[in-house]
């Protein structure tokens, strides 16, 4: 990692808009960069890549990769870490929930990238692109941990991505689908009735085989290792059917 | 990491099976265990779990979880350190063909981890869980992660599970569905036509619409950003429907 920091010396010689970027970077990641180019990458949408001579083109679509995984381990260690009594039913369901486009997006806005990014894409329509800040935002991780290493990386995720997110609300829209359901139901005057069709498996494992029945008539179905996730996974269905915000 | 040294010193107090558990650790991941509870946990399957008091299953389902993530993080910087001129599509694909279950169950029998489960379940029917091998393995990597810390947990994957992969065999069966088809249909001497059915999109966006014929009648259809990734994937799914192994 020492033998990195000279790349700091690259510094002398930047022109206006990587001192620009440096700072930007400075400000979200909480240090200068090591090897700006990686950076440079990273902002590097594929709507505005070159294409290379035979073909290739160069965008941040790796380094998006890259985040992306980096991102999971470390949201899934926050999580196992916070919530030592949960199932990991529970862990994956609220972690899909934080490593989603949509979430990342906001929080790409929150910390300064949007800006860095529509800079970098002045003049062009970014409307086609709707997950472009947080597409941007995984490649900045898997940037950040190429250049700083997985405990800097780590630092930086839990300091300036997780802190954005309010878990709690997160974690309150994660498992109560059916009570949505019931809700929706009261509200409608319509009456709903779970079913369990059949409970199939051995005496330890189990697969409870659930229908949703709305006014009567079957909305959805679900399956799971208890009749309470069976429950949820069919109301899960029908609040997507019903389109009832989650 | 140094104080965690001082959990060594129970090792003073181990009974027979902790020993035992202790050198087969020691021979699996290269080095004797700081908590060993965390291994015990991590061999714990649900189906061998007790209950608790509040009905809450203690069981290596967190660490399976927590061991996935981690998993995957340093398989896609192997891939991407490995590849550097494939695009993320192919990173993706190459990353769940090698972290999936029934590969991981194969690793964990090379590594001898499967003969430490069978004395932990010794007397007991595994016949219904096929994937506990690799569930295990997952929940390894997960108590080693915790214990050891990412840096020597990243080196414990690289040297005794990713070493275990064929990866070259896994590519060239990452990315032939096509050829796969067509060497079906000349042993049927059937007649394969992929037609375009549709491009949409702007200039730098396209998405190609793409159905496979076989005989002349549709068999499947495939989307993509190029043809050629279109018509991979309608090979793909003919592949499935055709029960062709790739």
């Amino acid at each position: 990692m020492k033998l990195s920091r000279l790349l700091r010396l690259q510094a002398l010689f930047y022109n206006k808009n990587e001192k620009r970027l440096a700072t930007a970077i400075k400000h979200m990641v909480g240090s200068k960069p090591f090897n700006l180019s990686l950076y440079k990458l990273a902002i590097k949408h594929i709507s505005v890549a070159e294409e290379t001579i035979n073909g290739f083109k160069i965008s941040n679509e790796r380094l998006e990769y890259l985040g992306d995984a980096v991102l999971g381990a470390v949201v899934a260690e926050f999580l196992f870490l916070k919530f030592p009594y949960r199932d990991e039913g529970f862990l994956t369901e609220t972690r899909s929930r934080m490593v989603n486009r949509e979430a990342l997006n906001q929080i790409a806005i929150k910390i300064g990238l949007a800006k860095v990014v529509d800079i970098e894409y002045k003049g062009r329509n970014l409307s086609s692109h709707k997950s472009i800040y947080g597409d941007t935002l995984e490649a900045i991780v898997g940037a950040v941990y190429l250049d700083r290493g997985y405990k800097f990386c780590k630092r930086f995720i839990l300091k300036c991505i997780i802190i954005h997110f309010d878990v709690d609300d997160i974690i309150s829209t994660t498992s109560n689908f059916k009570s949505k359901i019931i809700e929706w139901s009261q509200k409608e005057n319509k009456e709903v009735d779970f079913r369990t069709i059949s409970v199939t498996g051995n005496q330890r494992f189990k697969e409870f085989h659930v229908h949703l029945y709305v006014g009567g008539e079957q909305l959805s179905e679900g399956k799971g290792p208890t009749k309470k996730k069976a429950e949820q996974e069919a109301s899960k269905n029908a609040c997507e059917k019903l389109n009832i915000a989650i």
